[in-house]
């Protein structure tokens, strides 16, 4: 499958380490956009210091990337081959205990942010808690403003009840932008099946994760096996809400996947993801670089969805879903 | 005279207490525009904070303020009767020590930046210091990046030799957007010929400043002096480099001059402005509200400048000025 010749080709989540060669790749791939990972426990402070290294990349690798602000940037990246960088957050670290900083980072670009990062936030309650408390006041007045903006709420490491209320509580539809049905494999990073219901029955976004530790089999998951999953989950909550959020870690040294999991709150390196080991896991063979986005779209051409359908897998969804919100 | 018939009427610097009322009185003063001071010795993340409250003054108070961007939203606030609002700093303390937080506070649309404010700053000497060693490392840098941007240089408060060397190593022309030339009060604050000759002959701009310090005989001098001393600076830089930058600082309690002059830099109030006291100095009676520039576009004209050269320096340079630099 040539994805150059699709629109639009969009991957939800990405959080690799970044340089020319890799943004070479990202511009072969034939994606027309990607939504990246700025901060994890960053602050306020550092996570200027990140978008201000952005803001040279744009002018150094102008030729491969642009700044998605609106979705007319996708339709430009894809006219002119280059890919679009969709800015987002993890966590709400960020904007610390100010309100008025999503407004700050809104207008710097930012279009997407996590309510958790697997830890309890100012926000809400992330997955890997022990007690789950659900929004907290910051939390619901943070949806209001990032309502009023337009920046998409992305609740992929977000506790269960807190995942809930945001859906409940938000006016504009949300996204788990990368994780996969629990029925599919049951690991804390994975959503429920009454979960992913209401996230549809609200508008909302699912994108499939390839990160190996929420696949079945992990290393050794198939593309058959993925691809059987997407069309369970068709089944259960309609095509129209999947879409694709690999979370591509590529490039990175295994002490970044430690500040990744324990960031500066834990002085011992904490045991999430349901693994004890610190290194990084491969990716299936099917998957492991940017240009295996095509081998997805082949494989769920194969396994029965038409190729209206791939098209809303593979981006369209996600398109949609972007205009509506921002 | 009536400004609200005028187009543009400008005011190159105002460091006032904004709330409603305030807001309420620059829309009726017939201004087109106000260049406010954000930050004096705060830094980055304080001045985020502030950039949010006026984020938020926008919304409560659209009725009577706008952001200014581009040139185009200086006649909208115009056709609106409503004021621009120009974002600057009097300081480079907001940047702190890192060259990317330029374009970030850009973005945000900060459009001037004082590069000292009294004492030395990472980009140069301010007009205070003992000794003045000219502009730094870093300075040069910021002023690459700042002409990169379109972000109007300011060095009012910035010593002579670095005034000199900003000038000269700027691409773009630089303003002293409020201050007076020192042959009319020689006082610290104010302008060397040899520096107005030079800013005049790059291009740049001098902003009258109506501060009392500033002036002849302070509180008690006349419309008469003043409009007499623009007619010499006129006669010696040209009248198509002079505008007004008024220094209005309205609403503040005594101990926030204390601040705008120590800040934390010092234990014990600093004896700047020529004044060891530390309270605000009386305006003078025909100009200590935001209704009175009416009467400095009529002294003017009384002083014998025409009516085109008063829509000059009322504002007409500035707007040329800023659509060349921004």
């Amino acid at each position: 499958m040539n994805l150059k010749q699709k629109f639009p080709i969009i991957d939800a989540l990405q959080a690799s380490k970044w340089d020319r060669a890799t943004f070479q790749q990202l511009a072969d791939s034939g994606l027309d956009a990607v939504h990246v990972t700025l901060a994890f426990w960053h602050d306020c402070k550092e996570t200027l210091s990140i978008i201000s290294k952005w803001n040279q990349w744009f002018i150094d690798h102008n030729d491969l990337i642009l700044l998605v602000r609106t979705i007319d940037d996708v339709r430009i990246a894809h006219d002119t081959s280059r890919v679009g960088i969709i800015f987002g957050f993890q966590n709400s670290s960020p904007i610390e205990d100010e309100l008025g900083l999503i407004e700050i980072f809104h207008t710097l670009g930012v279009r997407v942010m996590q309510l958790t990062y697997n830890n309890q936030s100012l926000l809400g309650t992330g997955c890997y808690e022990s007690n789950d408390a659900g929004l907290t006041n910051f939390g619901r007045n943070a949806i209001d403003e990032m309502n009023r903006l337009g920046m998409v709420i992305d609740v992929s490491h977000t506790s269960e009840i807190t995942c809930f209320e945001a859906i409940e509580y938000s006016k504009c539809p949300i996204a788990v932008t990368h994780a996969n049905p629990i029925s599919y494999r049951n690991v804390v990073r994975n959503k429920s099946d009454e979960l992913l219901i209401a996230l549809a029955e609200s508008g909302g976004m699912l994108g499939f994760s390839l990160y190996p530790l929420h696949l079945e089999d992990g290393s050794d998951c198939t593309l058959e096996s993925f691809c059987q999953m997407v069309c369970r989950a068709a089944d259960l909550i309609g095509v129209e809400h999947l879409g694709i959020g690999s979370d591509l870690c590529l490039g990175w040294p295994d002490d970044y996947l430690e500040y990744m999991r324990s960031g500066t709150w834990s002085s011992t390196s904490s045991k999430n993801e349901s693994s004890s080991a610190l290194i990084w896991p491969d990716y299936p063979s099917w998957f492991c670089k940017l240009n295996d986005f095509s081998n997805i779209g082949e494989g769920l051409l194969e396994t029965g969805f038409n190729s209206e359908e791939v098209n809303m897998i593979m981006g369209a969804n996600w398109l949609r879903f972007f205009e509506e919100v921002w």
